[in-house]
């Protein structure tokens, strides 16, 4: 358990780039913002570095800042393709479940299985790095503070639509957003030091929220 | 807001050091830890290391070396100084309020204090450093962690004593230990980024809670 990896596909226009350079520029921009997701979610964002990245992959630093530029632009590409990966892991298979709660399970249990496999070497990639750069203004912390505002967003419209559809009681819906995701952040750490109870601490959070209307 | 320092009060035992040479080790030690603390609230405990403590107080790096010898000692003793500050911070003075509710709702007040003010220039120093030794077996892990389950341990033992006092309607002690730490953890990465609603929201939880027996 936690060592297992999932592979990520390739996105639809980047199969749809036949020029070969394109295509090696395409699958070197993969292969490099793969192995930035494992070490951003486990050392940091702030370790995410040509010289780490070129020593890591086996391609060149030349090549990789040819690709990126800057530190903070491969940076904010590791944070777009963690949110990607984010989607893909989380999001996107809970939309085969109807609105409301049954939703919002869903997502909460992927959520789980995204923390425990886990998708990123270290862990939830926000949780690894927010706590990071949370005393840093700049780019970097817009990009994570926005991921975050969309997934508390997106917790947020299941609810509401549990409410409006009669599925639960009315309830304090900042407050019971605000606990669904603290409850699973401090799930994320306690995954990471090996206490696997807090799952059910995590079903009891929301159970207690959801009343029946 | 949030750039006001604290100081901390040198320990007894420090000050009944009187030889003069283990008095400039002790000044020495209170200074470099002083130092260390904050770095590792900033950019986190792997950036406590001689020569970026040297730089930062002006001393020189064999001088904090000797004291310290090896790069994990001065991390665990940057854990426990850090753990002294918290106890003085927020432990102690909670001690005034009477054992139950009133001492839980004390605790939690100076904790949002201590995240707010913030005591540490980078906020609380457990929730920026756990987050990044989650995934790294060793004896820094395992401070912090105690550090953790001592906090813990304080709010169950607040919450067991106002149920058994009559005080509160029995609950889920184990899940409001769990959702009252969360939503302190969540609370100081709010703060970091400005959000001041997030205070609110810890005392909606803890009266969510805490119902009348």
């Amino acid at each position: 358990m936690g060592t297992q990896k999932r592979t990520f596909p390739m996105r639809a226009e980047q199969l749809a780039t036949t020029d070969k350079r394109l295509l090696r520029g395409a699958r070197t921009r993969g292969t490099v913002l793969r192995r930035a997701v494992d070490v951003a979610s486990l050392e940091g964002l702030d370790d995410v570095s040509f010289g780490r990245l070129a020593t890591d992959t086996g391609m060149s630093k030349a090549g990789i800042q040819t690709l990126f530029r800057t530190k903070e632009a491969l940076q904010l590409a590791t944070i777009d393709y963690a949110r990607d990966m984010f989607i893909e892991a989380v999001t996107r298979p809970a939309r085969k479940a109807p609105h409301g709660v049954r939703r919002l399970r869903s997502l909460i249990d992927h959520w789980i299985t995204y923390a425990e496999t886990p998708l990123f070497e270290g862990g939830c990639f926000r949780v690894a790095n927010i706590a990071y750069f949370d005393s840093k203004p700049g780019a970097v912390r817009d990009a994570l503070f926005k991921q975050q505002q969309e997934w508390l967003e997106t917790i947020r419209r299941e609810l509401q639509y549990a409410v409006e559809s009669d599925e639960i009681a009315e309830l304090e819906l900042d407050l019971a957003v605000f606990l669904i995701d603290a409850s699973l952040c401090a799930a994320n750490t306690a995954l990471r030091l090996g206490d696997k109870d807090v799952i059910d601490k995590v079903h009891r959070t929301v159970d207690s929220l959801l009343k029946e209307s």
